[in-house]
């Protein structure tokens, strides 16, 4: 902090495991990643590579020395898991990973439907390679998954090996976790609380009224993901309480509005 | 200009006390700085850097150099007043302003209830030492101020020593001069431009249709605020009648659709 | 491609005559321009200099210099050509054209009326100095043109010299080829299809939901335009079935959902 000011939550530091920040990188070129991280890389944990965007990309071994120069956790997007699933080449993702020395992956079924016991196995056997986040939640809205599934899944996921999971809401932040208008599905949320340990789960939250909404419900240290690298700074400032929409958040009673 | 055309208006040139551009930085690199001003650093008058933004970032000094030695005006934020306020720490806001050398400050109610009379008392006293902006209206429409407070507020704020009145829209632009859909408050701002000097206002007007309303109404010269970098070429370029939007707003009678 | 995936459509190599994609360059620095190129040079066929900025921006051959460094191929946005004709100064627009070296121009009469057969002579002019591409269709949603009216103009056009057609869409997507919310003029298209050679049709699909739509419609080979700098990698992606809504378009049909 540039200046102290009181009642100021204390954020965790890195590398944390509550708290998190996961920014989605769609393909800044070499010198906007340094950018990026010369800014915001002290509140960035992790990062992911969208989608299939690791495939397509120049320089793809020089942008993961950066990242991981910067202590900086880097992993490719679930959807390019399920594009390879999806051809029954697994095989070749624990070569491609290898390849690139990826320490971190993402397994999940957003894009195709894989039975639960075989992603559970995925989790498993990724999880003797690398870290394994899994994602929880599809990317239609076909067939949504009950609450109670949802809870079941990131618990036996968890169990299965999983480091977090995530819950799902696109770029878009209007599925998933998210009614179609970008709102919160409140009472999914309220069960996931109460039945899986917070610090274990990262929500997905791209746009601002959903970073908000998790600050305001969960606090400071909140994990949230799918955070576009240019609003890093600005999701720090709602976690302090230092932008209008969490003014009040961390203030005491006696600063409060009616008092 | 790279060729002369007719039938483009002219604007001010730096400093300018008319058709300002203000900025909102909120949290670029030191060299997306660089690059920014690059492109912009002529069309642009001042950076705010957003709300509580420059607590946070780090190389804040070097930031406010480049800017400097650019001549563009900075300042931090009316939401960091405020949160120096509600602490009743405004002897440090006046340091920390000293620290960083700041010229300028920006007073604001958006976030919290300040009695006027103690607004105007704020502003008395920071222009003793800064050149003042003060920001006139709420962040939330929950206690919405009638036209006519707006236009004292303005008048009295201007009084008390506020170089430039800002008229707050917020970085979404759907509060304050703008109805909830983003359109213009066009009765608000009827009464304002007849109560005010309009070189002395800055409209907030971070979305497009909302500069080109701004333009067609007061011409390529209006002062126009919360601007996002990537945006200063687009603006000038409705300033000057080079966009499809504002195509006819400055071409003579006899070039007009219908003659 | 960092990894080979089977069932990965076959894009077509630059110098394309199909699967274009045209960027939209609203006034990058010249940094900026270097980063760009160096992470999605290779997918990037044509970079337009959005409407009037070409005008405005400084450094302009030395922006030019870097994009035919690289291959890509450069022109000044429509409205600039509508800008100089509205102004009787068809001729400065040549000056200007040459002065600065470009080897393509637009013909567009989005913002400005041009009775057809005069934009078909200035089709011709043009096409004896420089590469022409046309665009059909308004900026304004006043008098729309009936779909028989947009299959004989973009026909005429391609006949008086045009190299390719653009179907106009705003930088937007809310107008022309699309209905005001933003989706696809689906008979519209359908006529165009069945009329036009596709090959010389660029069909504007500023927004990934319209891109998504082309790609699916046409394969991955489409040609499309007023796609943002940031977001010719996510294109990219989406043509080659890397990225969630075009996940199963190139899989074989013992792949697909319901086998």
């Amino acid at each position: 902090m540039n200046y102290d000011l009181p009642f100021i939550p204390e954020r965790s530091e890195k590398p944390r495991e509550s708290g998190l920040t996961m920014v989605m990188d769609k393909g800044l070129s070499l010198r906007e990643t340094e950018d990026f991280l010369s800014v915001a890389g002290d509140y960035t944990d992790m990062v992911k590579l969208g989608f299939g965007t690791s495939l397509v990309i120049p320089h793809l071994k020089e942008k993961l020395k950066i990242y991981n120069d910067a202590g900086i956790k880097t992993y490719f997007g679930g959807t390019l898991f399920e594009a390879f699933v999806i051809r029954n080449r697994f095989d070749d993702l624990l070569k491609y990973l290898a390849e690139f020395g990826m320490k971190y992956a993402e397994v999940s079924d957003g894009s195709m439907f894989i039975p639960h016991d075989e992603k559970l196995e995925y989790i498993r056997q990724l999880s003797k390679e690398v870290t394994v986040l899994s994602e929880v939640g599809t990317k239609s809205d076909d067939i949504p998954l009950s609450d109670s599934v949802w809870v079941d899944y990131m618990k036996t996921e968890l169990e299965a090996g999983s480091w977090k999971v995530i819950g799902e809401a696109r770029e878009s932040g209007t599925i998933g976790l998210y009614h179609k208008d970008g709102s919160a599905n409140r009472s999914l949320i309220d069960d996931i609380i109460t039945n899986v340990d917070i610090d274990k789960v990262i929500w997905e939250a791209p746009n601002k009224g959903q970073q908000v909404w998790f600050i305001k419900l969960l606090g400071a240290n909140v994990n949230v993901g799918n955070i576009a690298p240019l609003d890093v700074i600005s999701l720090e400032t709602l976690r302090l309480g230092l932008r209008g929409d969490t003014f009040y958040r961390f203030l005491p009673e006696d600063l409060q509005p009616n008092n």
